[in-house]
């Protein structure tokens, strides 16, 4: 039993059991429960609800610590946020908690549309709200607002994808899939059939590699960021912050993730016609890709804003590149506060 | 015994000796032996020589075929051109091709100022060239050009480092480390001891699919490129193109060669004192980074030609990223040709 996934390390969480969900590749998740953590309330019109879908491998535990607060756009005192970790991520259903019979690699495949036809129905059903002032998210919780947008066009005011993209790119695809390998090709791995993600070890340390050559930039290498976060070097920032961050966490769910965010593709909705799913949209849409990004990459975001219609480009600056989403670069996160503020001070569009 | 490595596919070049080597890191090549390939005469004067080192992977063939031509700065009827391949390509002395004793896995631990003092034996005792017009180099070509200004100030009249450092980054360094783990890891490759390197296609093919998302640029693959190059689809220019490229090599020369561009760095010379050390270069030296290189990427060269007394910073453009060095880019090849012949008119440094 992995003990990383727990409400000491990751609440106050909700597990909300939505019912039967139906899956685009063709599998079944009888009983989808999603952890849900929600802040300040709904009113009573019902219409200050803002949703956040989760990241690969971050949980809504983040988003509280380093997004939320009255400090923030995300402010609990003005709007009812809800954070729903993904499925996968260790605290929805996820194969690291799966009932035996679809536990571990028995897990069915997951897409980016399972995870927002789950939300949908716990945002309507479960919490009785129609329209979301905003949707956002960073990374995978980008591809998830985009699909949020498309899928349900006169549901979402507002969206802010944040360091990710509509239609995955082939050289992210690509990236995704080397992380893949580190995991897979640790002998201990035994397709899935470890008994503790400890045995993982290895290829979880390879996987934590590759997150340090991509996840991060060469700028912030160069001038020392990884220093100034405290570590002497590179050695102990890769084993002790990169390795130390996934070490703990289930193979089987974090490759349940990288499958999702590998096909992330709202086009599937318009027979691969990516302008004319982008079209849909009717959010007022704030694109904001973080400027050192080295796998989803300002111009990869440029070219589908412009294909939204009621939007603007407003990349981020920080040298801490993709990971900057953890909340290393404050003046980033002030940035993304005050075009949050921005946006939600904006007409909806929907 | 590995048939990649031949007169046929590498050639014309030839096999000298240049003795005893006795290594950096307290191992000896008894007989070192480089490969080499001349184009065009030494004149009287002794003063037309242009060394090139070659990159990771890459051998004389490659250089002769992109890089050299009347049509090109590096024009066989004004120069002489002397084309040296590292130690550990396959074509000088390898793993591949050692003898015996220290044969394969066994072969010792090399460095850039190794090959640099080979380089210099050859120069001096088997050509009888006391100085050199311009040493220029891609990658880890840059990489001993860099050590050739630093170590030898007063042969070097002029350098051209392109897409390469004098001192490798800590980023650099761990793209390198996830090349090795994508070799050593695969079961066939038994430390080294396998009989024939098609036993580790599978580790050839996971280094090549890092090769893939850090060699080429986002935006390569997102104006398609990799179509325009010939390939239908990621699928197969991943299969075709960069697994094709690498399957044939010996992964023991590719260690080699990793372990030796992970470690390149001039301040070896100077206690660690970067600035020091490039403050040595009398070179009339032109940096030429590559605008989209993911690991060798213009600020960190720019850091590096900003403490070069006689240089400038000419960064080349292309969305090719690193591997516009295989020549994809006709114009990237046509302004190196432009910086060149300017470096080449302008007075030497040294």
């Amino acid at each position: 039993m992995n003990t990383y996934y727990t409400q000491e390390n990751h609440g106050p969480y909700k597990l909300i059991n939505i019912g039967r969900l139906e899956l685009e590749e063709g599998g079944v998740l009888e009983e989808c429960t999603l952890a849900v953590a929600t802040h300040g309330q709904l009113n009573a019109a019902r219409d200050n609800a803002i949703l956040v879908p989760t990241w690969y491998s971050g949980t809504s535990k983040i988003m509280e610590q380093i997004y939320i607060g009255p400090e923030h756009a995300l402010n609990p005192d003005r709007y009812f946020i809800i954070v729903v970790n993904q499925i996968g991520s260790g605290l929805s259903l996820s194969p690291s908690n799966a009932p035996a019979e679809i536990a571990g690699p028995k897990f069915p495949r997951v897409r980016i549309g399972d995870d927002v036809q789950a939300q949908h129905r716990l945002i309507t059903q479960h919490f009785g709200i129609e329209r979301l002032a905003l949707v956002l998210g960073g990374s995978m919780g980008a591809q998830q607002t985009y699909e949020w947008a498309v899928r349900y066009p006169d549901m979402v005011e507002r969206a802010a994808p944040i360091a990710g993209t509509a239609r995955n790119t082939e050289h992210d695809f690509m990236f995704a899939e080397t992380l893949i390998d580190a995991i897979v090709t640790d002998p201990a791995f035994r397709d899935g059939n470890y008994t503790d993600s400890a045995e993982v070890a290895a290829g979880l340390r390879r996987h934590a590699k590759l997150w340090t050559v991509m996840g991060w930039s060469t700028d912030f290498f160069r001038v020392g960021r990884h220093k100034v976060l405290g570590f002497d070097n590179m050695e102990s920032f890769v084993d002790q912050f990169m390795t130390g961050y996934f070490a703990p966490m289930d193979p089987n769910n974090l490759l349940c993730m990288i499958w999702k965010w590998q096909r992330g593709d709202v086009s599937r909705h318009t027979g691969g016609n990516l302008a004319q799913a982008l079209g849909r949209i009717k959010a007022k849409t704030f694109v904001m890709p973080i400027s050192h990004d080295m796998f989803f990459p300002p111009n990869d975001c440029l070219a589908e804003q412009t294909r939204i219609a009621n939007s603007e480009f407003r990349p981020l600056n920080s040298i801490d590149g993709h990971l900057a989403l953890f909340g290393t670069d404050a003046n980033c996160i002030a940035e993304l506060d005050t075009n949050l503020r921005q946006l939600l001070d904006a007409q909806a569009g929907a």
